[in-house]
């Protein structure tokens, strides 16, 4: 990854090394790498699709906290807080075209296909969550929208890592759904964490969402068993902005119902098919450490 | 082209939409169906291919209107005057994810390695001039820039035609030179046209590149022939942003010297050369229309 910026403006190279410099979880990689050594894809092209699928990752990152206005992302200052605007797109664009050219060089026409459609997916979802309307309580634009945000690129990761391999069809197509099911768990718990978790580890304030009048799972199982709750009203009604108090009181009200509970009953529901796709995979360490990441997905506190 | 939002938001279809609908000369697509219909290229790839690379040019100038601050393109409201920065950003990624599925669609691993180097190149090339010491009289600076901007676009675009006909590699390599030349000459035209064009043809101020202390062939020229003039000192030594009206006299000056000739005639040598790689080719209408195309490219006045 490091190297993409080689014969680039040396203040691209800064730039680079210090969004990787940052971490992160880096799930994407793993979850080809792992996926790739179980299925028995050739090593080269498994790392460098592992790096093209971060890659991408990373340039959304860039533009999408450009536009959110965000100062830190995984404990470090963003580009956008350090940067001019026109320096963090260009940045984010030149880290889209590194990320293509990686996933060219896996030399697998499909693949590089379904790369460009994933980051259309992204990135229509995330224009539409710009134009939807706030305050918005449906489940089905809940779905389609973390699945556009986060289920589309594990999907595409699992997928395109044993499309590499010699596994036929069957299997391709139990590893779609396996990254599928990860990736809506891990957007669900995400949702949560925003309810339940620390804000010194989840890096953002508490109910940051709801502030937003952004209506997620937990939300989502709240006002149907609360509906007539005056911070839902609000809520629903688009005040959210204006009755911020009202807003907080909500917050916590959610954080103590059993909302929390059944929105992580779906995650793991999600987890529980996403186990039942590894079934039918080659047994061994790299499974069991799927299985693991897999469970890890509803587990985490962060 | 149009096509390529179906399905997204209604929003974005009328953002693809209203660029397509400001026009623009065209020139990369009908380079590519025509030196793809002279070497007997598929003709449903070719198309594909010609989307593809007009897109990608769609979406650097969306990013590059953005990044400007540009009103007008074209004579139409550029995507920024009329939206919010965020969904302007998105637009353009998405058009980027767009052009990158139409190259891979044209089923040819090389070319799409080739788009992905090219639009690095381009967006490079961006950050450097964004980054660059302004007042920087530099010959060897001034030809990388123009190759990043225009040129590496063009050659691609004709290599790229070539390269999905049966044409040997000799044609291919001949194809990129010819697009390369003629990139070369098209945008030294530009820089001249930016000093000698009227305002209402060439849609920006006369001297605009000046103004901004960005320093093109014209200027070059004009400096190695009169180090000691006020508004060349000016510019030297940075304070271009100061001394407007020196400026505006230094245009009208070197608009009237015969540095506008002499860079003229490195133009003009570009595309004998690019017509010179013509030579190679079947002869035909489309190679007829492709040295009429050359030859406009010196003789236009916008």
């Amino acid at each position: 990854m490091r190297r993409q910026a080689d014969g680039a403006h040396p203040d691209l190279q800064a730039a680079l090394e210090h969004l990787l410099a940052a971490g992160g979880k880096r799930i994407r990689p793993t979850l080809c790498l792992l996926i790739g050594r179980m299925l028995a894809a050739p090593r080269q092209r498994l790392i460098t699709l592992g790096a093209a699928v971060e890659l991408l990752h990373t340039a959304t990152l860039v533009h999408d906290d450009l536009i959110d206005g965000s100062l830190l992302r995984r404990g470090s200052a963003t580009l956008n807080a350090q940067w001019s605007p026109p320096a963090t797109v260009l940045t984010g664009d030149f880290i889209f075209a590194r990320a293509a050219k990686l996933a060219a060089d896996t030399d697998h026409l499909p693949l590089m296909k379904l790369f460009a459609e994933t980051l259309a997916i992204i990135v229509n979802g995330e224009l539409t969550q710009l134009f939807a309307a706030r305050g918005l309580a449906s489940r089905e634009n809940y779905y389609r929208r973390i699945y556009a945000k986060t289920a589309s690129l594990l999907e595409m990761t699992t997928c395109a890592a044993a499309m590499i391999s010699p596994a036929g069809e069957d299997v391709v197509e139990a590893m779609r759904m396996f990254g599928y099911h990860l990736g809506m768990a891990f957007q669900i718990v995400d949702d949560v964490l925003d309810f339940t978790g620390a804000q010194d580890e989840v890096g953002k304030p508490v109910g940051s969402d709801l502030l937003q009048g952004l209506i997620t799972l937990p939300t989502l199982y709240y006002i149907e068993t609360h509906p007539s709750d005056v911070g839902v009203r609000a809520l629903l009604e688009g005040r959210y902005l204006f009755e911020k108090e009202a807003m907080e009181v909500l917050i916590e009200r959610i954080a103590a119902s059993d909302s929390i509970e059944k929105a992580m009953e779906e995650a793991r529901e999600h987890v529980r098919l996403a186990l039942e796709k590894l079934a039918a995979t080659p047994e061994g360490e790299e499974r069991s450490a799927l299985e693991e990441l897999a469970r890890y997905t509803v587990n985490r506190r962060f």
